[in-house]
């Protein structure tokens, strides 16, 4: 790659560059969540062994289907796994130990080193939402998604204190031709944001390109030393990994990027209707995928990734923040526990079709539920609508300002001295106030989490200002926001180098559209 | 009491009112909730140990003020406290000592035995909203409250199937005489619904017109040896019992009615700003309010209580859903346990105007914490809005269908073999789906929780039905519920008692509105 370098050669130069650098707003980004808090744990011993046995079962009696995709099974072979035309079934044990290789945490790398993060142990990580075709405000109500769109969520992102990630796919552009969108969404996520982001998987030839991208990003040497993309691959559950997303997790695994292993789970369709019985199918597809990351490339990040919904049985449509997705959820944390692996799942999952109560009772039925079940990295975490078939703007910031309340949550409780408070409480005494003491003047800043969108003021004053709903006040937000973006620094010659990589690679090939 | 044993007697007679009583529609109430799954606890015994130290010094050293009280200070100077003026000083481990006696768990009768709650233990009772002077509904907008509103939200409790009481003051109706409303109110929860309920508080008189009521419903005897109300008494925070609070536990105490005993805390306001000193404070204001209780009548039910919000210190407003108030709702959860105590806290909390977005997230991080911290008595469960001061129609069934969510959650994961599924995942195999299988055929009636009100609709159906938002559905679900309500059979005789009762005592005061 000749553009592979440009980075740390620009970096040396250009006085104009550091001064810019200087006077850019400075956009404030919470670190990632170290929990201080314990995990929230439904199985005991003897249901978690139950599980673990029965999942080994089915990958050695059952198996499950690597499709159109002669090289994984010739490795599957090689490996020691029964290959049975595209059924791949896997001897007890055999998965756990490949597993073995596979990092417990990584660090993925932001272009500013400052927004880096670390993906596993006691962290989490909160990225925005992923894949919707369609996007919705208040103004423009729902239509399907384009690339300003895309630019405008990746904006956002980047001024959301509490999001860590820039995400992927936060929509879906469109407007823009299939074969060529992957490169318009990653030059928006290097050069708009400076957080980390994901590369894609549509297409192992585009996951290449991904790659390529980070190269001229990050430097090539880096690239390969370093994790700068964690990407989503799905299963398709049940069983079934398909050669598109194994493509893609050949490539990045190849290149020791990070994927997400996951279980695409409509509780009742693509797993059993019973909790254990869709945590044992689970356990069984993310020890077959993250052993073929294994494969691959031992010691290529992985993640036990898990997306669960249940079901509406009348209506066939999946269900969000409920009682069930919940229990699995909580379960899969231990099971990803006890396999050493980062957990991926939870979201601002809802199946509302507006950003009104029922879409924010389940999405915070989904984030606490995310939080307490030990996810190291929470994708969805912010503007998913519709059962995801939409991102929606004003959600997007109301669900960003809400994962405060998963920062504050985590840090625990702490009872030093200055925080048990016994010489305010003398001080007050009997039927006294403590607004005005000393403890309060020495505390109160850091005291209690504040949103900063919803409204905390008197119902008079409330009604003055025009006695807005929550989605009103979003909608300003969202406009404030958009209005006072600054774009972060990037080396002109990267991007440059990138402007080039990107013009290449569109001119090579025509639009395809499917 | 003349009318106390009308009760026993009517039920012997009248054929007419037994074949009233096998016609009447039966309106499905949940069993409370027993949980299978663990409390969440966020401190550790060193924490526990340091906040249950501090209490104890609070108590000895700073002490706790009975205001205008001379039979409760003589009372305590009898139990060996420290009595100086109205501050009474507690020795270490005297009122430790005095709480033995308290029951850790009791059942409250309701008049129709099939919905008799036990309070404790690993039990959670969910109970509507309290003491909301001001009323809202999309039609009327935000209005001082009535007897009418009352009535309406008495129905809406008794046909919700998971909420399990009654409560008390569901709203303040403004329009009935301050020294006749709990006469009205009675007479509501015990003619409208079948449930349990909550007695008066705000006068020891009114305390004593709630026992002679029940008297006449439950029988004399009856309520002398069972609890069939729990009543609400709270704690002037910080540190101050007053004699209203406590003339009204003096009543239901030595008459065996449960209290529950609650610190009302705004952190920063009538506690420390940090958690740790709030659950300090919390813990001394219960333990010296349980031990009175139990210096009244050993064996008395009590319940440990906590009133818990923030403040945004920039205009005061307490807070709700934040990451403070759930993480001193955890902690209290676990002092409680501690002292062997039921449990009382959360609530469907928000401060928001509307029941829109903003109500949703904060009431449902504050219910998900609810049902996590152990609590046993959850008032306040459905239908708050604006911080306390409004008790909303719509946010009444849409946090009532919520409950529903909690009762799945508390149901935990089943393991045995049928809960395993290892059947339907070989039937179905890779590729596969499950939606016909025999294990899902089998199941799915009871797989998963399903709300009766939100929208699992396509986007296109629930557009053509007009694109409703929550609130919408819920109006449309309060006027279906209201429409269709039939009120429960209640002893022509005990009826009539009551009346009787309400009509003499009414007509032995006059009017007061203060």
């Amino acid at each position: 790659m000749a553009e592979a370098n440009t980075r740390r050669r620009a970096r040396g130069g250009g006085g104009a560059a550091r001064r810019a650098e200087r006077t850019a707003v400075r956009i404030e980004t919470a670190k990632y969540i170290e929990r201080n808090i314990p995990n929230f744990e439904v199985l005991n011993e003897e249901a978690l062994e139950i599980i673990e046995t029965n999942a080994e079962t089915i990958l050695a009696e059952v198996g499950v289907n690597f499709v159109d995709n002669p090289g994984a099974l010739q490795r599957w072979k090689d490996a020691g796994a029964d290959v049975d035309g595209e059924r791949v079934r896997i001897p007890r044990g055999l998965a756990r130990e490949l597993i073995k290789s596979a990092p417990s945490e990584f660090t993925q790398h932001a272009r500013n080193p400052e927004k880096s993060v670390v993906i596993g142990g006691r962290n989490l990580v909160l990225a925005p939402v992923y894949g919707p075709p369609f996007v919705r405000d208040a103004h423009g109500g729902r239509r399907y998604a384009t690339m300003d769109d895309f630019n405008k969520f990746v904006k956002l992102a980047y001024m959301s204190k509490w999001l860590h990630h820039s995400g992927g796919t936060v929509c879906e552009p469109t407007d823009v031709p299939v074969n060529k969108r992957h490169l318009d969404m990653l030059m928006a996520h290097m050069t708009l944001s400076d957080k980390p982001f994901m590369g894609s998987v549509t297409d192992p030839s585009r996951a290449q390109d991904s790659v390529e991208m980070c190269e001229i990003l990050f430097g090539k040497e880096f690239v390969q030393e370093n994790t700068v993309m964690t990407s989503l691959t799905n299963i398709n559950s049940p069983m079934t990994f398909d050669d598109v997303m194994m493509g893609a997790l050949e490539v990045y695994a190849k290149n020791n990027q990070a994927c997400i292993i996951s279980p695409f789970i409509v509780g009742g369709a693509m797993a059993p209707v019973s909790v254990a019985g869709t945590l044992t199918q689970v356990l069984a597809e993310v020890l077959a995928g993250v052993a073929y990351s294994q494969i691959i490339r031992p010691g290529a990040p992985a993640i036990f990734g898990a997306f669960v919904s249940s079901i509406d049985m009348n209506s066939g449509a999946p269900t969000f923040g409920t009682p069930e997705a919940s229990m699995v959820t909580y379960g899969a944390g231990q099971l990803a526990r006890r396999l050493n692996l980062p957990f991926r799942s939870a979201g601002s999952f809802c199946g509302s079709k507006l950003p009104d109560a029922q879409a924010a009772y389940e999405t915070a039925n989904s984030l606490n539920m995310g939080l307490m079940s030990g996810v190291n990295f929470m994708l969805h975490s912010c503007g998913w609508l519709e059962g995801g078939l939409v991102a929606d703007f004003e959600k997007f910031v109301m669900d960003a300002d809400q994962l405060g309340v998963l920062h504050g949550l985590a840090k625990g409780v702490a009872y030093d001295e200055n925080a048990q408070a016994m010489d305010a409480i003398r001080e007050v005494g009997p039927g006294g106030h403590y607004l005005g003491c000393a403890h309060t003047q020495a505390n109160f800043k850091e005291a209690f989490w504040k949103s900063e969108m919803l409204d905390y003021k008197p119902f008079e004053t409330w009604e003055d200002e025009g006695g807005r709903d929550t989605r009103q006040l979003a909608t300003a937000r969202v406009e404030h926001l958009l209005a006072n973006y600054q774009q972060p620094q990037l080396d002109p010659a990267i991007l440059a180098a990138l402007n080039e990589y990107v013009a290449e690679k569109k001119a090579s090939m025509p639009d395809a559209f499917t």
